[in-house]
């Protein structure tokens, strides 16, 4: 039998265990055209938390009982397709499932064997790909320039923080441990790091840290951190709207600081960035990406859970901070 | 003796005519190269509020007991220099003086005879150009995309809708009267209008009014109406934070619905705009404009105060919302 995860119920609030179902399908037969996958590692987002909503989102909500997706890579077991062959590696995007079938279009085959598998879901994946194009479309990094990230020992945020060093910047990044501060500094190169967790005042924490004020903004949070920040930003600075982790569990609207007089005040740049609106851009900066990947320039850690039956426990640990970079499961 | 306005003490709060004071100095004596100066319109405007503030602001801060300042169209009376001839008319940054002397620096000529001259402190002022360069900059609008305008019967606001019917849009302005809205949509042309003092519901308010959702905001008042308008965005909405006048006055920053959420889900673009930093585009604006206006593209109105001693009162009436169209004295 075949092991499928489900969504049970929509999250209230912080995603949990009993949201999820495990159930059992027949293996799927294969029809002519079509190939056998057996997934490998299964990628798990903050992002798969709007589509647990029912909601008008910028992507279909996920049906309830019904297999959940995201980007997986897997091995090709059976193929009655001429362009795959068994023992293939893809990636894509693909449902919980130990096995599935498919006709292929849409994968993107794996060629590079130089680069780890899992690394297809981070760094050459939609994380590796949201850093660099958000920071080419928004930010427009200039040498001298002074970058904050949140979440900055995220898979995202890590990259940001090694792409803005490519760039010549000053780079500042915030996390919510020692640990993670520690690890962004000595292993991704940042220059500066804030514990927003045993930081008092933010805005002067920024403030001290990035003494030429912040140019551009990367936010993967939103809410209290993305003020303290605002409080700081130089004229013409960007903000990119990335993620606003501190608000997706929320039922209602949060309340904070009116932005727009500093708005006005900096003539400053604020830009929403969802990396799936740029898929034409994906394959110039893959081949970026995995040149700097080769040059030894661009480090990358993950978090890997074992086994698929921890898939929706990885899921809900992103919200808890457990993970440190690309959080994943190996099925 | 020479009538002068200074800065009395900072506004706290709302601004109230014992803030201002009026000097007398002698007339001033010309020296060669100079010219004489009577003021013949005096535009007050509410950014002028910003630069009562002791802060670091984009504009210096107004200094105490010393004379304020803003966009001037005066009368050349007396000239010590071969460029300016009696009579002439210039616009241009000028003191709130009954006279002043100057060296013609930076001072704009006025040649074209064929427009009232008070239009230099509007249209083809800096309220016009904000319209204009702002919506060029940041709108980019599309023929047949919903422009949303706050603050429509005002200066800035009613260009703007004007500029949106030119470029083929749906275009919905929000003021705060009844007279206000007939006025827009009469006599500027817009597709209807939302009285925001008699309408409890803006969000559900501004759905109606613009089926189609609202591509472009144009923003001069901030605040809660702009929650009620971010409710409505389409993807990839562009939002031009141009005033925030609910917030000028406040001495705290008020707090808000948190927008990053729908800045992420919608990939909004939000920017604060300052006409002073296009001004390598003035020249290139100010002939559409003329244009514009020459085939009556482009109609404008102003709220016209008699009398030098009236200045300090019509600054503090545009906080009040007693204007439409442009403000100005007539000195």
């Amino acid at each position: 039998m075949n092991k499928v995860i489900t969504l049970k119920e929509r999250p209230s609030g912080k995603p949990e265990e009993k949201n999820f179902e495990f159930k059992e399908e027949e293996k799927p037969a294969l029809q002519d055209g079509e190939i056998l996958l057996a997934s490998k590692y299964i990628s798990v987002d903050p992002y798969l938390r709007g589509r647990m909503r029912d909601e008008d989102s910028y992507i279909t909500p996920f049906k309830l009982n019904e297999p959940l997706s995201s980007m997986v890579v897997a091995e090709i077991i059976e193929s009655k397709n001429d362009e795959f062959q068994e023992g293939d590696h893809v990636s894509g995007m693909l449902q919980w499932k130990q096995l599935q079938k498919h006709t292929g279009e849409g994968l993107n085959k794996i060629t590079n064997k130089k680069v780890p598998l899992s690394a297809y879901l981070g760094v050459l994946g939609l994380t590796g790909l949201t850093a660099y194009l958000a920071l080419e479309n928004i930010g427009k990094l200039k040498e001298g320039e002074t970058l904050l990230v949140s979440g900055a020992a995220g898979a995202v945020g890590s990259i940001v923080g090694q792409i803005g060093k490519i760039k010549g910047c000053r780079v500042v990044g915030i996390a919510g441990t020692d640990e993670k501060i520690d690890h962004i500094k000595n292993d991704f190169g940042f220059d500066a790091g804030i514990n927003y967790k045993t930081t008092e005042n933010m805005a002067k924490a920024i403030a001290e840290n990035c003494p030429d004020g912040v140019d551009v903004y990367f936010d993967n949070v939103g809410g209290e951190i993305l003020d303290a920040a605002m409080q700081n930003i130089n004229d013409f600075a960007r903000i990119i709207n990335c993620g606003a982790i501190s608000i997706y569990n929320k039922e209602e609207v949060p309340k904070g600081m009116r932005l727009e007089g500093i708005m006005v005040k900096k003539r400053a740049l604020m830009q929403g960035f969802i990396v799936r609106d740029h898929a034409d851009e994906f394959q110039e900066a893959i081949k970026q990406l995995g040149s700097w990947l080769a040059d030894d320039k661009l480090k990358f850690d993950e978090t890997k859970r074992e086994g698929f039956e921890n898939v929706p426990k990885a899921f809900i640990e992103i919200f808890e901070g457990k993970n440190t970079g690309k959080m994943l499961v190996e099925v």
